[in-house]
């Protein structure tokens, strides 16, 4: 992707290793079980966005999961920083890092004998560039997504907690592919969970706007995004309403405005739900306000940066949105 | 392991690596997602178990989860024997195989440039000895199990469907967890489906005998064993009534017998519920049946194979149990 | 819609009116409540296919849901003839009788000072062409249905029973409305019940083959279609095994063929569910044997003559799939 | 009903049709699928309370099942006033108009050569005297109604949602009739949800009061009332504290006072709950602040005026409670 | 009771009391915790009919809950018919003995002091005339039953399971109260589960007839009554097909005929429901094939029996029936 | 226990009888159908705490199961207070008084000529030192309790609602038993309900304690506790914000703190979840912070009582705690 630049690495279990040698081994309780929790985090101007938010969460997976990890929060947190530092020369310097944290309790012990006797747990930290993972959401700044609830529901909570954020997401998949059948280009999974309440994208929280008031689904069946938090703090600070409540489609297909966030593009419009157009089928004031607000607080003109990126990776990565890739990728 | 002789490989997408370099991309479908199917398998006198059915079940997965492999059945089935006689060297005479088959779509198509810009599925075939496996459950054939049902319930399969053998399983680290605090070392985990009735344990299948009728749960919300079908198989074939229904903790406590089948240990006796004996707590005469058929069928001595295997492998592997090793790893 | 023929008369309480004038008023049960039982049967060779097994149907309901009519099943069914006999005149030699009969409690008590009163049920038979149900299927026997599985789920029983053939079925609309954003002109909705069965169509029965078995929902969430029943027992005459059971998305997903039943078009071929092909994706043999044993049964090549009725009508009713329409009214 | 006054019209689809004349196609959706919205509003003093909030969950349920409707709600609500002026000389001075809105997408398509060719949405508007509706309640005034759970539950919002007013509601008359073999002729149905909770009546919301709190069931699994949502208005106006939130059998029982309310009748007090009288078994004092606060708000003596209405109707109109109607009419 | 005639005693852990003394401390678990099993028998010209049945399933309940009974089913069932023997004397001729038997893990050890610092398991056998439970039921015989379904539901068993006939019942008594209600003194609780399948009555089982096979519900949220079971067994071997199976009211609805078992009264029509006659509203021919069955089976008459008893004992218990005294006592 | 002391004794139906001799007729609706009501109490400095607010549930309980009991609440609260008068002198002076106040329906009106033609309701008044209750759980103040989640779930409120504080709790033993299978002699059962929330233990509230916040599950499917809701009060006093919501094992394990409430001990804190430590693992601040509340505002060092009792009781009543008493009664 860059000749001269030097290539990127990825810390693995304490050495750097080329981005592309970065493998986790078959025995990996992360491949037998998917068994990992993990931090998808991104910089704005270089700084990583509430990193020691998302590094406690993940903590909070590896002490309910009782992953045995030695490696204390801070220590991972230093990690990190040394892991951008040093790739930071791989990047281009209007680049942005996104950072992928993946911890597992390494491989079962019944294959030790594979490792020489002793098993330890898996640390993994990537350093790519956020333009990969965002380039294809630019043109949906203009008209927004389209959300489709697939037949494929959300797991519950007791069942299967999304708010450990873990790997075990064959089910995420499946709503993607079932949502591929849809004409619409942009159409997207929201996932309703088995009471019918809208829980979230396979990948991404949801919001609503009703009345000036903005609403989302309580922190349940779904993954307690760092990025849906740090919106609602904007959100507060600006003396909008938050509430977080249980959202239904009657809820969504009436409201004035919708929107999904995660931490790659942060914020993206949803102007359609199940082929109804939402309010009136536009990009809202409210989503408006509130991608204001991030671009002060973070310095960065997001909608502005990520065209920037759409238009720099060009046809590189067509087809590869990570919410619809398996239509493309059987076709 | 063994000095003199060669190492285990494993075929990796078409080449055969050294067993501690089998490992997959962080970038690969199956970590971002528990994205992967598998099979596990296992030969009796050097020849795989009912290998095609084992593949077929395979390949219901892959059509299902609409990944996009070249290679055919009749391919996979020629890859996984090259495989093993490849290794046999790397084998003691008296050693079975056991090989692991794991298909992925690969890496993500986001992430192909790290790759050159093309991705394609993930075909891996392990094979190491199955002492490694069963040599924990040797001690076990003489008292039996004691099922233990966590409050962690199994997932309805409309949810995420068990039938297809597939790597999202943190649930089932979760009921091993819960159980591994009973005082009991036997003691391993029963699932409960949310409905209350029995699924399965975590990797293996649950029958009940009942006034001289074999039971053992609807496949609904469980995975079909191979193993179970064969040792349904072999019961109809001694005139056994075999009946698969729903089951309740009220039919396992008041059976005459009970008995786990997995692929690596074919059966194994179950004499305790939750604290309670089944029938007279003691392994009972239909197991003995069953097994027999089973060791006339595969023309080995599978308890004595086993008891063989945990001599030779000692202590190496203590606390290596599939069903417990959470604990101990803790410890 | 033929100039010299008498125009088609709907027997409406007691009278003969014009087909267009053939309305209830807005007072009636029927369209406050969706109290409404209804049949809706089909000639061959103008002979109505099992009337009074249609007729008992109607009267379950009716007693079910204590409307107290005085008419006995006697009398309606020979309503139903009478109707018939008096309309064949409006008809073609070729084609054959549709009849409608709507039965519901009447208009309100609340309201009778409309009607000078005193109130009574409503009886309704409507008799017209079946082309204009079945000319939009002619082209799916080539190459099949696809079934989708919209987010809308099947209402259980013991909420709103299907069963019991009444009018209270928005749900069915908000299925097709969601299945309608599907690329696929030939996708049409198949729900499934809260538990994640498959229950129906919106309007049709489901069958599966597996290993020459018919498969098919139990009677539980679903109409238990005449037609479901008659094709059950064609199959048992021919000697193939029938079993109505729990079926999920795996066990469709790996039949070896499907389709679906309905009174109009008696049997139609799916061969795709949610993208992905059934067997082999084409009409299989065991749909072929039914379809000619309904053939000889009825004395109709019901494919032909379905095809007739589609060249006959031509675009007249393009567009009209009764699966299909909110998509393309709302375009 | 009136001698020499002119009879009351319909609006029917852009003409006005006498009362008893209007009615609407079999083949329209409204009676196909249950699938028509409407609304029953009513006037105090002639003139239409909150008719636009009528109008606009009205033009809710129109977006949300994608009835193509050319009609704004701004010409709707012409329409309607133009119905009620229009009947204003058929009715006597001292009456109130009960205004009935019901909008289809009209004849299925596939019979639209039924309609030479083209079907359109079906817009009826109805207006008749509220007296009709009332005067059965109003010697409920003095002791109250029985609330009486059938084993009939509301249905989940998520398979058919009560918030979308719609005309699939057999389930209603269903609840009815089980509540009709309670002793007490004051007995109605209160129908639980599946999860136990208390949803709503028939056609009517659902309050109690404890410790000077009005407490309502959350809008979930319900029709959102505008009288519902009125009087909470009137209470929060009067320094009332008010919430909705889940109310179970246990927090009814245990109540101080509880009462429905719906439009016809605004409120209604409801003394007893299967067999166990609610507080001291007396209307009370909430009940009565509630209650004049209408009444000013209104400009009427609600109670006074029902009682007039009771009277000038007499006995015409017995035993026609829409809440009990299925029993008297099958007696 | 009777004059020159001994009084009955109850065995009470080892010793024979009076039967107005026969009772059980507060302390006991049984009143602490409605942890107690029982069984109540009946005999036929005084002989215990299935005693040993009776006693297996008692003791699969103290297995169950892990009552330290030391007391074999052996020496159990002596002393069962010990007591009825001891009791003879103190009952008529012509009665019939009806047997309570109940053993709890006795006083919680927490309360040992009350007990000098000992507690054992309780153990009761009473012994009363059959006539008591009966007397009530004679005039059912004529007319039957009217099933009404409360609002209450079964519980499900793997939250509280009746296969083990236990003392938590208070949701009977919550469904007794919500039927008795209902304006027909005929009418009994006929339980529905959370699923909507039809359970049980109050302490009784349900059959239907269907087209001369005999229908009831799984044995899964139900006691597996011995008496559901002895008239399984007595119409198998009349050669009618017994089928247990999901049962829906639709299924009860349009059944040919309906019946209760109880051992009490072995079996008992039941004609209607919910309002609506069962076939034509009539006793039925499987009725009474299967009761003439019962009498040869017995040597009793079961039905002259019974109302003999009633004549006998007259006014003294009128209101008592078990199934609906809950409304008598509160009037 | 005591030589010189007089005896205590029971209220039992208006005479006061021996404890030992309290009990209760085996025909009593009580021991039939755990049909009984009733309240634990307990003294501080011998005053009975919150007396009226348990003897209010009592009444809701009594009004709700429909027990004709004549008794007022004002004459309980009387016979509670002579009740422990008369046992004072039998009590020593640094002694508290546990009331247990039980009210049944009474013997069934079916075994009434047992009591010579008539019954009517039980109540029973117990009055014992606190001391039982409590000794063995004064050395949990240190370590604190591990929280142990069964599979035996919570029954929904709508099934057998906890909030009617009654005596069919068979699950509670069912789940204690389940517990007592865990290593820890700390360990005592959380019980689930079927959504996965987490509900009470078997007779006992939980709360958790977050950023300074204190937690409680809604007071749905539990029992609302007076000492649950004393500790809210005395928090609010405090300036702690307290909120009753939905908890899920996520939340626990997250926590800061975690603790018990139940009358007998008040407050008892929890250190550990299923294994894994609940913050720090030791006993947190708040709960300090609310047990000195507790003490200021009953006059008692609760923890130092608790210590002298247990001081005082030694051995004597070692292994029975009221939480796991099955499983030392079965060993």
């Amino acid at each position: 992707m860059s000749e001269c630049k030097p290539e990127r690495r990825v810390y693995l279990n304490g050495e750097f290793v080329l981005e592309r040698d970065a493998r986790i081994s078959i025995f990996d309780s992360a491949l037998m079980f998917g068994d990992m929790v993990f931090e998808m985090t991104r910089s704005f101007n270089k700084k990583q966005h509430r990193l020691r938010d998302h590094l406690d969460r993940l903590y909070r997976g590896i002490k309910q999961l009782r992953i045995p990890l030695k490696m204390t929060v801070e220590e991972m947190e230093q990690r990190v920083c040394e892991t951008q530092e040093k790739n930071e020369p791989a990047f281009d310097p209007h680049d942005e890092h996104r950072m992928m944290i993946n911890v597992s309790r390494g491989p079962l012990a019944m294959y030790k004998m594979v490792f020489g006797g002793t098993v330890q747990p898996t640390v993994v930290i990537a350093d790519f560039p956020v333009k990969w993972t965002v380039a294809s959401f630019a043109h949906i700044y203009d008209a927004g997504y389209h959300a489709v609830t697939p037949s494929q529901r959300a797991i519950p909570s007791a069942l299967l907690d999304a708010k450990i954020k873990n790997r075990s997401r064959m089910h995420y998949m499946v709503a993607n592919l079932q949502v591929s059948l849809v004409e619409d280009p942009a159409a997207l999974a929201l996932l309703l969970d088995p009471d019918g309440f809208i829980a979230e994208g396979t990948g991404a929280n949801f919001f609503i706007v009703r009345d000036g008031v903005l609403l989302t689904p309580e922190g349940r069946n779904i993954l307690r995004g760092i990025t849906r938090q740090h919106t609602m703090d904007l959100a507060r600070r600006l003396g909008i309403e938050v509430r977080e409540q249980n959202l239904e489609l009657y809820d969504a297909h009436h409201a004035d405005e919708a929107f999904f966030t995660s931490t790659g593009y942060t914020m993206i419009p949803c102007t359609k739900l199940n082929g109804i157009p939402i309010g009136d089928g536009k990009v809202g004031p409210m989503f408006r306000r509130l991608i204001d607000a991030w671009n002060r607080d973070v310095g960065v003109d997001i909608i502005a940066q990520t065209q920037a990126f759409a238009a720099e990776v060009g046809d590189a990565l067509a087809g590869t949105n990570i919410y619809r890739f398996v239509k493309e990728k059987s076709a």
